[in-house]
């Protein structure tokens, strides 16, 4: 991080303890330089952080600060709106995200230390926020693409969804109704989002080439080179209409999931007809 | 494949439809090659592939012997192997695997179509083979490394996985129990292939650096950058154990899943004491 920022890059990082804030005051003086760090407010209890009302949150901002280390303020992140299914829900998870945090922060201030950057957010609760007042940082991460996950909780339309996985059809098994592809969970991840949500999409929802979902039509099953597409309305496959080497498209669950799985996006954007090749982030 | 078998590779393809039959003839002819194929056997159900029985897999084989194309023989693997979960149902599967084949290969024979490859195996039916008359191939994959789900099918003991994610402790959460690691499923995958045996490993059991597995945790909760440890034991965590930087391994459910999200393996050997870096294939 020294010499990321060294470059020219504005890295922080993000901590919960007074253990973790006297590691970067002693890392800084060795290495003369200085950090700055977020500490993580527990909004709802689904990870790590400190609650708002924890004496410790006090604690390690002064720590930094008291060494070479740098507290530049708060984070949280409401990933318990991945379990709300109506607006209401949302919107209650939107608004304690935006208390619990407001709360930290006026903690802090009682004890004269300020927050440069009071940054929240999920993508559930990206679209809910009703006041924003005092915070500094909205984050988001899949509601770029969004996927199957987001569209089961109600934040966008399933024809959002601006990225799948293209797979050839390799198989007709017509005694069981399957279409098999070779688009697995190699292809696909093995994520299964959507599984506790009101609509089980399997390991992906199925589209043709003009980005019309096909009714009834999921991934069932994922082998690990293979996928296979059932029906949910018996006996309509058509297996004419998907032919073997037809390709079609397969809409992830979650698309950061599926995006890990890839080396490149293939971008193409259908207004201005134009096609770019992205290398992706690797590594985690 | 035409320009790798050029190169000195010998590579064959997988089908099991007289359409697939013909495409690779008519390939073969423009191209002026000759590819081999392999036919798929679906042995117990759990894919793709021709009944033994199936007069289907006398004409695929007529047909690419009657093109550019040429039979190689048949293949077959037992995917329901991997609902079993002692010994006779292995045997069982095992010589099922091995009887549905040699029917395919009886059933060609009669034909005087004779097969060079008949290919078989499935890690877990790998063990349980009686008697491998006629079989000229046993491919089996994740036996390199074993893994949870092997050991839960109980064709190896937790002791023999030789894979792990090595990841480090960055949080103490003590109000729940929960030790947080810097390993979610971007490093584990989101494979939970223990959640239907008889002992659910969660996203996966923690082993120490002296490969010693530790009772009682789990990794219960699995996010993109995080991962979530508890015990099955209340109150068996110690947290003085495991200090904030601790390095603990993290033994996989799926192997293949998990080696999917890296890009290269350390492999060490303990006798040897030797350490080197092996670059992973990727895509699928």
């Amino acid at each position: 991080i020294k010499d990321l920022n060294a470059l020219g890059a504005n890295v922080s990082v993000l901590l919960d303890s007074v253990d973790q804030a006297r590691s970067i005051n002693k890392f800084c003086e060795e290495n003369d330089c200085s950090i700055s760090a977020l500490v993580e407010i527990d909004c709802d209890g689904n990870r790590g952080g400190l609650k708002p009302n924890d004496p410790l949150l006090i604690q390690v901002a002064k720590t930094l600060d008291s060494g070479q280390g740098r507290f530049l303020g708060v984070l949280a992140h409401a990933g318990g709106s991945y379990s709300c299914f109506d607006e209401a829900s949302l919107r209650e998870a939107a608004q304690n995200e935006v208390n619990q945090v407001r709360l930290a922060v006026s903690n802090l201030s009682k004890r004269d230390i300020s927050c440069r950057v009071v940054s929240i957010c999920s993508t559930p609760t990206a679209y809910s926020y009703e006041n924003l007042d005092g915070i500094t940082e909205v984050r988001a991460g899949v509601y770029t693409f969004f996927d199957l996950v987001m569209a089961g909780i109600g934040v966008c339309d399933k024809t959002d969804i601006a990225s799948s996985v293209v797979t050839t059809v390799i198989g007709h098994n017509k005694d069981k109704g399957w279409l098999i592809i070779d688009a697995g969970w190699m292809a696909l991840s093995s994520d299964r989002g959507t599984a506790k949500q009101p609509q089980d999409c399997g390991y992906g929802l199925v589209a043709n080439t003009d980005s019309q979902i096909i009714d009834g039509l999921q991934v069932i099953k994922a082998n690990q080179e293979h996928g296979i597409i059932g029906s949910a309305l018996p006996g309509t496959i058509n297996f004419d209409d998907f032919p073997i080497g037809l390709k079609i498209h397969i809409l992830p669950n979650h698309a950061c999931a599926t995006s890990a799985m890839h080396r490149r996006y293939h971008v193409f954007d259908k207004v201005n007809q134009t096609y770019e090749s992205w290398v992706r982030i690797q590594g985690w």
